[in-house]
């Protein structure tokens, strides 16, 4: 895309009502537009972080069977009040409207009721199971506080995932397939070195659940992490009992901040017994459902990794999310600088890389500052004097020094580079 | 996608709380789960029509240099008091609710006035414009009835794009070049030939405001065709006044029945006088935005496409929509028919083709009739009598015959038949 087109600006002003290090970078480098306290909006650049993050987990989702779906923000009370989840007092977090007859619904904050009931239509033989749905949702939840950006919002995009199975061993097969796949997607998110694992508390049917946290400075968690088994534990479940149960050692553990990329939780049995969602198995015998629930919020992964990898320049986006791979930093206007900047352009165009070209007329200075705010992977720089050495001034966003190179070697780089960062950050 | 995979099952019965086509056909098949009147969940197939859709729609929108975005459906109460609209007496179908501290929030039914909201942080001169910035948004509004299936819901999908200019010449070209886009859109859509801009009542600057209407037996619409210019008069301004300024007699006219499946509007500098969105001109003055906007409900139009092409055994989709193009019906379990029908499916997978495998333990009826419920484009059956005579039975969803394909003609066939198919439905 052409800077000269996209409608957002940078801005050099810090936000006078934002904390939080991802929502003051996000919203100076024009990827989020504040709607009120816990809402933001998704400007070009901001949605297009947002769609490829959600492209890593739908493929990665696929890969496990899920099922995309799209469920509902309006909520009859009905479906919740089975579980007792519609009342404010068991969940605080409920936004709710009413019809023009009075009727009173929620917006939802999580689907795992009305998931039940659709399901339910669907669901009678143990040929129907195992099953796996999923969906990318905006769910809106009433916070009392919203100071996090958009790592904790009113409105936020979620994957939710939904296992059912027809006893423990089939769904504990599942679950750890998707535990499997959540490692896929932060390592392809280029947090997989840093997110662990986590064990935290479980409910009635488990002795853990399981979150996975991302090492992070800002992060809002305590974890304690045990490197030799890739694996850490929540701060509120560390005690002698759980170390016990997970053969550690206390001295083994290190302490560091974290923040959550995502969570998994067994239901077991319990909300199908509690909703009638029941089977018939091949003695010919009424079972319930176990339940599992998958969650990856996606702008709050957008926002701990904007607030992980920025420095004091701006944001680093990693490569498989960057809203674009290169930033073309066309200075000046002479006929030959347009002339190969448009070209190369088109080039990584036609190549599939995507580019944000820098064809304002603006200071190299400005343009220089702006790559950096926005973050983007690698930045091309196209002057009289690159033109007339034939090559082009290319340098990594997270580099020091810059390298002349030919388009070849710029092409050739883009590939291998792109690959030996993802890479890089990885396992 | 396998049928023994996919967790919905078709239905024979007509769901009772039913009464339109579309929500009817889109149960049975699949497609769609009632959540409450007015309010669905999209099932895997529902949302690859809408995906589907949504593509054609987004390609035609950048077409036009529209930038995607996506607003919030939580909005403050200031944003639209500005414009009078946050009065229940004059917009009737908010849903409203509140914050913890009770500040009243509304949920969005629209978003004109939140764009404009955020577009006067980026919009400061003229060179700032023209500027187009579109969404796919749920929107929520309050119905007071919701019978009409996914064509008028409580909950449901659109594009809306909202266009700014310096002026009348700058936007009346943007306008025309988006009811150009639109036109392709439907085209794209299959509904192409049966689509009119209709001229509806326009507001304070305008004569006319312009829907896109689709006839269609089953539309709540009554409009007057005029086949020879190829547009069409709305039944609430068919009147002397409005014939002579379209130089059109009354005579010339055709009454049929249709469904709005579009709509754009031009509200000059109101809005943008009423919320003090102004940009400065070339001469330093200061000067209001025209405004324009252009929806598309694109569940609405999955609606009245379902109830337009539907006959008496299903939904029949257009072939650039249609969840899958290619239903392949496996009769039996022979070591021979498995193994072709997997092929195929793997065949026409790498060719890029969307396929529904009929891989279910069922009856040849039951197959046949599921295929023309699901309405998929063609229905290859593979039985013994198919493998042994080295060909593929093939038919598509509206043909009383079916042929007998070699794997090359079937591949030809796909290739070509859905050109021609696209071509049949479009001018």
């Amino acid at each position: 895309m052409r800077l000269t087109q996209l409608f957002t600006k940078t801005s050099k002003t810090t936000p006078a009502d934002e904390t939080s290090k991802n929502a003051i970078l996000l919203a100076q480098a024009g990827y989020i537009y504040k709607v009120m306290a816990g809402v933001y909006a998704y400007t070009p650049l901001g949605l297009r972080v947002i769609e490829n993050i959600k492209n890593i987990v739908r493929e990665e989702m696929n890969a496990v069977n899920g099922q995309e779906i799209i469920m509902s923000n309006l909520q009859p009370r009905e479906t919740w009040e089975v579980t007792t989840r519609w009342d404010d007092e068991v969940v605080d977090v409920w936004f709710k409207t009413k019809l023009k007859d009075g009727t009173e619904l929620g917006l939802a904050w999580s689907h795992e009721e009305a998931i039940v009931d659709m399901m339910k239509q669907f669901i009678h033989s143990y040929k129907d199971l195992p099953v796996s749905v999923y969906q990318f949702q905006t769910k809106l939840r009433n916070e009392l506080r919203a100071k996090s950006g958009i790592m904790r919002g009113r409105e936020f995009v979620m994957k939710d995932m939904y296992s059912m199975s027809v006893d423990v061993a089939q769904h504990d097969a599942y679950y750890n397939s998707v535990i499997e796949a959540y490692h896929r997607v932060y390592k392809r998110l280029g947090i997989g070195d840093d997110t662990y694992v986590t064990f935290a508390s479980g409910g009635a049917f488990t002795k853990f659940s399981h979150e996975f946290q991302t090492v992070c400075d800002a992060g809002e968690d305590t974890i304690y992490v045990h490197r030799g088994k890739n694996i850490a534990i929540n701060e509120e479940i560390l005690d002698d009992e759980s170390l016990e149960h997970l053969g550690i050692k206390r001295d083994e553990l290190e302490e560091v901040k974290s923040s959550e990329v995502g969570n998994i939780f067994n239901f077991g049995t319990d909300k199908s017994k509690q909703m009638g969602f029941a089977f018939t198995n091949e003695q010919g015998e009424q079972q319930f459902v176990h339940l599992g629930s998958y969650g990856i919020g996606i702008t709050r992964v957008m926002g701990v990794i904007a607030e992980k990898f920025a420095d004091d320049k701006g944001l680093v986006w990693p490569a498989n999310i960057a809203p674009a791979k290169v930033y073309i930093a066309r200075l000046g206007d002479s006929p030959q600088v347009v002339k190969v900047s448009d070209e190369l352009y088109q080039v990584l165009q036609n190549a599939g890389v995507g580019v944000l070209y820098d064809d304002r007329d603006s200071r190299a200075g400005e343009k220089f500052a702006d790559a950096d705010l926005i973050g983007i992977p690698y930045r091309v720089v196209i002057s009289d004097k690159t033109v007339t050495a034939k090559r082009f001034e290319v340098k990594a966003r997270t580099a020091q020094e810059s390298q002349l190179l030919s388009q070849d070697e710029l092409l050739k780089l883009l590939r291998t580079g792109l690959f030996t960062e993802t890479n890089r950050t990885d396992k």
